[in-house]
C-alpha cells in the first residue's frame, strides 16, 4: 500500500509510470532481508532485523561506465562512505548500498568484494574502486552488534536488483528502522519535470521524534503523541525507545547535470525531509545521493576533451527539477512508513506501523482527503 | 498585526517575551526606510522603496567584543558579504546589515565607515574589518538601479538600533520586498529553550512561488493563484512579476555556541523555510548568520588560552535548539507577510499584502484555527 | 625586470608567448594607479599608494557570455566578494577586480555601476549581478582609511583593460602592497600544457614574514632577515611593519573545465604558494578564482541543453593541468617580488624593493644560478 | 635513521624530546606489519606487503572521553571514512587507522569489533560509534587484491600502541607504500611552539611523481630522474610503476583548540606536502586529521554548558602553530623516505630506498647541508 492509494496526492507534479526511483531510465534496486530469530537478545546470534539494499545507475560496469554523481550532509553524525572522492571527482563508480550502521563496513568490504570479482583489474592495473555505502541505526529491533550482513547478502542484493522494483516497507536495508517512532523502512517515489526529465528518489527512513511528524501538512504526531509508542520488551537492556535517527536518502535524474548542480539537487532533499516535519536531530545522520544517468565517463578516457550535453544554468528547468526533488523526498518517506508493518525484534521490542485508520481519520479531519 | 493575533500558535515551544530577535539579551535591531516618489520609472530618481536594517548582537564596540558567528549558504545565487572570514575566524566584529541588492556594496561602504568612525585605529595599527551585509532584491517596487542607500541611511539604522524592536513589514530591508507574490518585508520572532536559554529569528522575505505557499500546513498558495496577484504597471519596463527571489535570515542566541555549532543552527533555518512550502529557488540567494552573544573576543587577545563555556556536544539542548531555529524561521516569515501591507511602487507596479480574509478562511478550512 | 631575465628557469613547463595571464586567448588586463602625496599622513588626503587591477576572462559581454568559474579560499581572513555565487552557479559574470581592502566596497559599488551602464537590463528585467572582487591590505604606505578608490579609477582600470599586457610590480592593485617585508605588487605568469591548453596566472602579493622567504629553493628569507626591513616613519602613527597579509590569486584556462575542475585548479595555487615559504598566516586573505574561457553561457538560455566540451576525469592531463597552476603561481609571485620597486609613503614609511644583487648572490651561492 | 642524522635541520622551530608525534603528551602509536611472500602473484596468497597503523589521541576510553578534531582533504580521490561525523561533531571517538586501500573496509569493520569489545554499551544503549580510517594504496609490491587485513592485526596495532614510539619507514600502514618512485613509508616528526605547545604529525607516503621530489630545497628528483626507478619483475601483470598517488597525515597538538581552528591547521599541512615538490596528484587521496588532547568530552554529556580553555582567535599563536604544522610535516615525509629500506614485492616489483649517498651529494652541492 502506498500514500496514493488514500485518495491523496501529495505535491503538484505528475509521477512517473511507477512512482518509483526505477521510472529513471535503466536504474534498478535490489534488496537483502534478515528477518530471522524471535525472543531474547543474544549477541552474534539474533533475534535479526537487518538487510541491505542495492540502488544501480545502471545495469552496464559502472566502473567503466562512471555516472555524474553529487553528495550533501545535511547533518553528517552518521558513517556514509565514498564522499570525499564523489566531491573531489564527481562520479560514482559503484552500486549505491544502504545497511545498517555497525555493518557498514562489512557491507563495503563486501562491495569491494563485487567490483573486484567482476574487474580482475581493479587492485592490479586499474587503481582501486570507492564504494559508496549508506546506513541507519536498526538496533531497536535488530541485534545490531552481530553486524549480521556478509558477502552474501551484499552480493545478493546487488545482483537481485531490477529496473521495476517498487518494494518498500520492511525490507532490505529498511527492515529494522523506525520513522517517528513508527515502524520506518524503505520507500521511494519519481515525478516527471518539465514533460521531459524524470525524478526519482529512495529513502531508508530511521529518522523522527513522535511529536514532530507531519503528514501532509496535518499534525499528526501531535495526534498520535500516546499511541502506537514503542515497545520496550520486558528483558530489554535498553531502556530507551528510539529518538531522532538518521535516513539515507537517494536521488536519480536522466537529466544531464554535472556533480555541482546534482550537489545542488541533493541539497534539496532537506525541504522535502522538512515536510515530514523534522528538524533533522543533532545526532542524525542525514546524507543525500544525487546521480545523473545522462552522461557516461570511462575509467581511463583517451581523449583530452568530451562532449557533452549540460542543463544550462539560468534557466526554468532547474526549479522544477527542483520541486520534483522535494515532492519526490517526501513521497518516499510516506510510502515507507505506510508500506512498513509493524515488526517485533530482538527482546520483543516493537515498533508498530503507523495505523493507516487513524492517518486516514485525521486526514479527513483537517480535510486533505475527502 | 503578527500571526498570534489571529489566535493560532506556530510550533511547539514558547516565545520569549516580545516574540522577537531582541528577546537574546543585548541584540538590537534598526532600520532605516525610504518610502518616497510614485508614479513612472525615473533611474536614479525614483520612485524609491527601499531601506536598511541593522542587527547588533551587543550595544558595545563589536570590533573589540566580536561574537562568535556562523554563516551557512542554503542557495548561494546572492551577494551576501563577509562569510569567507566568518568561516575562518567563527566570529562577527561589524553589526549585520540588511539591505537591496544592487546597494549591497554602498551599504557595506558606508559600514566600513561607520566601524572606522567609531575606531580610528581600524586601516591603521588594528588590521581591517570584515563587514556582514546581506540582501534582496525589491526592483519591482523600487528603482533598483538608483542605489539610493547612502551613508545617512545605512548610519542612521545602525544608531538607531533599540533593544525592544518589533517592527515588522514594509520597513528597513524589507520595504520594497515580497513574498510568494505577496508583499513581504521584515520578520521576527523567538523561542525559549529548554528554560534556558533564547533562539532569536530574523527574516527579509523576496522569495517564493504563489503556488507553493504553505501556511501552518494548509496550501494557501493553492487557493490563491489567481487572487492579488502581482500588478504590473501599464508603463512598466518589466513584464514579469516576481518568482523565486531570495530570503535573508539571521539568528540570534545565548546559549555558549562555537563557530560550528553555529553554523550548524544556521543550516537548520532551510527547515523552517521548508515548512512555508519553498524549494529554495535556483536564483535565490538564501543565506543565514547564526551568532551567540554568550562569549566575546578581544580583538587582539593577550592571553594563550581564554576559558569559555559551550554546549557540549552529545547532550539533548542540540536537538532543541534546533527546534527553536526552526519554529522561530518559519515564525519570522508569517511574521513578515501579516505585517507588510499593500505597497504600489515604481511604474505603478503592485503587490498586495496577504489578505487576511482570506487566510483565516482557509486557517478554519482546514480546521488550523477556530 | 623578471625572474628568467636572470637566467633562471622556474619549474618544468615552458611558457606562453608573454609568459603572463594574457596568454589565454582573450584575456585582459587594466590597472589604474594612484600614487599622489608624500609626507604626513593626513586622513583622507594621503599619501595615496593604491589602485585597482581588472582581470577580463574576456572582451565581449561577460553578463551574457558568462564562463565557468571556481573560487577557493585558502584562507579566509578576507573580505573578498562574490564567492557565494560563484560557488553555487559556477560562473562568473563580471570582470574581477583587485584593491586595497577598505576600498572593496566602493571598487565593488563602481563595477555594479560599470555592468549597468553597460546593461540597462540590469536591475529592471533581467535580474541583478555578482560582482567578483578581491582585496590586499596596503596601508603600509596607503592612506588607506582614505578609501582612494573611486568610479574613474574602476572603470579605468576596466576600460584600458588589454589584451597584451603584462605590467608588474607597483602597479594597479599591486602599487602598496608588500611581500616578505619587501615591495611586493602585481605579477603574472604562465604555462603551456601538454601543447594543447594554456595555463595564466596572476597575483597581487602582500603576504609573507621575512625569515620564511624561499625563492627557487634557496632560503633567501633566511640570509635578509635584518636587511632592507621596512622602514617605519619617524612620525607614523603605526609602529609596527607589515607581517604576514594575504594574497590574491587568479587563474586563467582554455582548458573546457566545469565548476567543479576549475576550484580543483584554485586549490592548487596553495602549492605553488607554499613554494615560497609561507605558511599562509592567520590573519590572511588567500583567496583564488579560476575560470575558463572554453566555454560560454548565456544569461537566459533557452534551450534545455547545451552540449560543451569537458576534460573528462581520470585522463593524464589534469596533472598536467595542476603542475601548470603550481608553477604559474610562483612565478606570479616572484615576478611581482623583481618588478616591484622601493616605494616611499605615507609618514614616510618605507618598503625595499628585493634586492636583485642580494638575490643574485644567494642563487649563485646555492647553485641555483650560474 | 632520520633525516636529522645527516647533520640538517628542517625548519626553524625546535622539535620535541623524541621529534615524534608522540611527543605530544598521551599520544600512542602502534603497528602491524606483514611481509610474507615472495615471488609471482598469487591472489589472495600473496606476496604481502602491507598492514596498519594505529594512532591513539590517548590511552583512556577514547569513546567515553572523545577528542576535538578537524578533517581536511586536500585532494578526496581517497577512500578515508569517518570524515563527515568529524566535520559535524567535530570530535574523535576511536583510534585513527591507517591501511591499504582495498582492506579500507575490513579494518573499519575490525576497529568498530575492537570499539564493540572494549563498549559492551554500543549497539545497545549508547548508540552507534564512528570509525576513522585511512589508506594508501601499496598494490605495487603487495597483493593489494588479497585485502591480507584482519581483525587480528588491526587489534594488534591498536594494542601495542606505545606512548614512545618513532619507528618509520616499511613498517604498519607504510610496508608497501611508496613516494616519488622510492621506497615510502611512515615517517613522524614534532615542533615545539611558543615554548608552551606540541605539534605532533604522522605521514603515511605514497604520493609524489619522481621529476617533481625537492628535498629542502634540493631539486632531487630532477637529478635522479633516470637512476633508482621502480622496477616491474618480469611475470608482473602491472606495466607500469608507481605515479601520483596519496598520502595520509595526522596532526596532533595539546594547544587547546576547537575543530574549527584544527581543520584550519590541518589545511596547513598542504604547505608542508608542496615542500617536497608535488602538486597534489589529480588521482591521490590527500587527506588531513588533526586533533586535540587538550579538552575531553564526554560520550553523554550531563551539564548543559562545560568551560573549556580555548586558543583565542587573532592572537600571535596560530602562526606559529601553522608553522609547527607545516615543519613536522616536511620532516615526517623526509623521515618517511630516509628510513625506508628497498623492498621487493609480488612478481619481483621492486621500490629502491631513497640512495643516502646521493641524498647528501646534493645536499652537498647545493650547499644544504656541509
Amino acid at each position: 500500500m502506498r500514500v496514493r492509494d488514500f485518495g491523496v496526492t501529495p505535491g503538484r507534479l505528475p509521477t512517473g509510470r511507477l512512482n518509483a526511483i526505477t521510472d529513471v531510465a535503466g536504474v534498478k534496486v535490489g534488496h537483502s532481508t534478515r528477518i530471522e530469530g524471535d525472543g531474547d537478545w543474544v549477541e552474534g546470534v539474533g533475534p535479526i532485523r537487518t538487510g541491505v539494499t542495492a540502488i544501480l545507475p545502471h545495469g552496464d560496469s559502472l566502473y567503466h561506465e562512471k555516472v555524474s554523481a553529487g553528495a550533501y550532509s545535511i547533518n553528517g553524525f552518521g558513517k556514509a562512505t565514498g564522499f570525499e572522492q564523489i566531491r573531489t571527482r564527481g562520479q560514482i563508480e559503484t552500486p549505491i548500498l544502504l545497511t545498517n550502521t555497525l555493518a557498514i563496513a562489512r557491507t563495503s568490504d563486501a562491495l569491494i568484494g563485487w567490483m573486484m570479482a567482476h574487474h580482475p583489474e581493479i587492485g592490479l592495473t586499474s587503481g582501486t574502486v570507492n564504494p559508496i555505502v549508506g546506513e541507519c541505526y536498526d538496533g531497536f529491533l535488530n541485534d545490531a552488534r552481530g553486524r549480521h550482513i556478509d558477502q552474501t547478502h551484499v552480493w545478493n542484493a546487488i545482483d537481485s536488483a531490477a529496473a521495476h522494483d517498487v518494494r518498500e516497507g520492511c525490507i532490505g536495508a529498511g527492515t529494522g528502522t523506525a520513522a517517528f517512532g513508527f515502524k520506518g523502512g524503505i520507500g521511494t517515489s519519481s515525478r516527471i519535470v518539465g514533460d521531459t526529465y524524470t525524478i526519482g528518489a529512495l529513502a531508508q527512513t530511521n529518522y523522527g521524534d513522535r511529536p514532530e511528524l507531519m503528514f501532509l501538512g496535518v499534525p499528526l504526531g501531535q495526534h498520535l503523541q500516546n499511541e502506537y509508542l514503542p515497545v520496550v520488551g520486558a528483558h530489554s537492556q535498553q531502556s530507551y525507545a528510539p529518538r531522532g535517527g538518521s535516513i539515507m536518502m537517494v536521488i536519480a535524474t536522466d537529466a544531464p547535470l554535472d556533480s555541482r548542480q546534482l550537489t545542488r539537487l541533493a541539497s534539496r532533499a532537506a525541504f522535502g525531509l522538512a515536510r515530514t516535519g523534522t528538524v533533522s536531530h543533532d545526532q542524525s545522520g542525514d546524507f543525500v545521493i544525487a546521480f545523473s544517468v545522462a552522461n557516461r565517463w570511462a575509467h581511463k578516457p583517451t581523449a583530452l576533451a568530451q562532449s557533452v550535453p549540460l542543463v544550462p544554468e539560468g534557466g526554468d528547468i532547474m526549479n522544477s527539477l527542483f520541486l520534483g526533488v522535494v515532492e519526490a523526498i517526501e513521497e518516499s518517506i510516506l510510502n515507507a512508513m505506510i508500506a512498513a508493518t509493524t515488526m517485533i525484534g530482538r527482546d520483543g521490542n516493537i515498533l508498530y506501523a503507523l495505523p493507516h485508520a487513524s492517518l486516514i481519520y485525521w486526514l479527513k479531519h483537517y480535510r486533505r482527503m475527502e
